[in-house]
């Protein structure tokens, strides 16, 4: 963690600390950025109320009413962010919840707001 | 809240309900979108740890090393997205979090993490 200070100016607060460094800021940035989509949203949440807590991609496209093709860009994108894991059993790809990550997440988002 | 049930494929989860309606997942993937970005979670950061948690944006600037310009757009979309208001005070901006924001964006991630 960096510990910022910035310059004194006659308008502002004397002392503004940087609770967050720039690595931390990216790695959770992305994970944020993954989450800013409506449909990424709703397949989670899909994801999450699938049996055993797990959903097969070819179960996920109506509900969202999108094609295959579509639908596999999202999940490949929460995936990416660590959000989602994918396992290929024969001819379909499942998708878990990563809970950690959303630990991770949901802490910095409080974090975020809590004075340093 | 909509409820949506998949049909059952030969492959697949029986049943996958939608437990995030289209309109609440547009409200809150704006609100993840404005936090998709490093130099706004750093701004977040900085604002939270002001003294009476706001800051001057005359004061971010220095600890992100970027301009004024550049951190005002930042803080717009944070204000937009209803993360921060904004207060004018002679010929400065003055910025708070808003927490109640944070927390409804931090119980979505749990939610969305967890079975309906």
């Amino acid at each position: 963690m960096s510990t910022l200070t910035s310059t004194t100016t006659e308008c502002c607060v004397p002392a503004v600390r940087d609770s967050l460094d720039v690595g931390a800021a990216e790695d959770i940035a992305r994970g944020y950025k993954a989450l800013g989509d409506p449909t990424r949203l709703r397949l989670l949440a899909l994801v999450a109320s699938g049996e055993g807590g797990e959903a097969c991609v070819c179960d996920l496209t109506e509900p969202v009413g999108l094609s295959q093709a579509t639908v596999s860009h999202h999940l490949k994108i929460l995936v990416e962010a660590g959000l989602l894991t994918r396992e290929r059993r024969g001819t379909w790809s499942y998708y878990t919840i990563q809970h950690p990550r959303f630990d991770e997440l949901g802490r910095q988002l409080l974090t975020s707001a809590m004075p340093a």
